[in-house]
């Protein structure tokens, strides 16, 4: 897989505010969307390993908002692993306008590992494995 | 108690949508809130009624959107149970403008109970006690 | 275009609630993007038609919720036109697992047209062209 | 006023996901609940700023979550204002429990100040007057 995953989502109505831009707040969801997609890339299915007992849980969330993004925009989301230690992983994000190629934002989240009795646990060894760190892209 | 209970949310920025009134899918949290609060007037916590293991599942939704509401609007909802059979309750709902005393929106759910296992069950006892029927105030 | 329109959601972590299925509030916004991809498909933008100063306002929302949607599930959501008039659309929905096809919920919305004046309007007549009327595949 | 305003929100069960416990993303919607109300005890109406043509557009957003929260608790938001400079507001904030007054996580936004036109522009004088710088009351 490329070590930088690319994900893709439509605005909705329903993530516009009255200012007639993306709320803030909608670009958390964003994120989890294109981390879920980005394990999957690499053949992880969020799903299967919390359904194994292991459960993936932000601790640190971080967005800087360049641009704003509107409504029916495509928005590009790519992500990457920035830093991954047997006990924390952490993803950096790019938000970008599809049309224009226009950096919209930057994100980085912090994840540990809890286990099926939600004590702190070391990465699944597969997981480690497929989470090829890459540079940044760009600047977070 | 009063057969019907009041609850009252503030408009926050992130319901509102870029027509500048709040989205409409927003009103099924409103709903929920203002069930919530209505059965813990009537004494019972939802919380501790799930932690014994029934669950309220919402089957029907019924909304009817008459004028918009707008951020920062105190906005008033009234609730009350339109309907309670031992395999269901139906719950009504107006919505107002706490300004105006307008008339937002009208709204009805149905809820069943399952049990432990997911299989369709009786409501509690004393749930069926405190859900004292009301006309309703409101055409829905 | 097909009278009835298909679009797929991917469900994300943050559509779920405690009770580990999709909230059942979270419904409505899967109905606005089968509705704008329904006007897409049918040649229309709701952005244009909005930015050329019409605007489609949901007066009534009904929904059946028959059984869960899950988490990372792939959903279906089929839409078609039950009612158009001058002055009125009513939307029918199905939403479906594309795994097991199995019936997950049905719906219906009423939007009507507002003018930039905020007056209630006709449709605009090339959508009135376009929005071809269609049998319910399903019982509502 | 004092200089560190308390906001207290209901957890809704819109608010939680599959873990049982509140999505991480909704935290957001938190900070911008009791910055508005910050504003309001410190004797702004944040939608009269807006009717007046400003518009506090938030560039930075970052949360370190410690403990979960859980449906139904009442939290706290405590928020303050860390820096304020004639182009951008810095708030900070500690959500806490109030049930046992565990500190749940902590949080800073940077707000600009945009005009009518979008432009970057000072922060209204009135605004800069009111919002009193605070020591931090607990380590962000």
């Amino acid at each position: 897989m490329a070590a930088i995953s690319e994900t893709i989502v439509r605005v909705n109505y329903s993530e516009t505010d009255q200012m007639g831009v993306v709320y803030h707040g909608r670009y958390a969801v964003w994120l989890d969307i294109a981390r879920t997609e980005h394990l999957r890339q690499a053949g992880f299915s969020y799903r299967d390993l919390e359904e194994e007992g292991a459960r993936l849980v932000v601790t640190d969330l971080r967005i800087r908002y360049r641009k704003p993004a509107r409504y029916d925009d495509l928005v590009r989301i790519r992500c990457w692993v920035r830093e991954s230690v047997p006990r924390r992983v952490v993803f950096g994000y790019a938000i970008e306008d599809t049309a224009t190629g226009t950096l919209l934002g930057t994100a980085e989240t912090a994840l540990i590992c809890l286990d099926r009795t939600h004590q702190l646990s070391r990465l699944p060894p597969a997981v480690v494995r497929a989470l090829t760190r890459s540079e940044d892209p760009v600047r977070l």
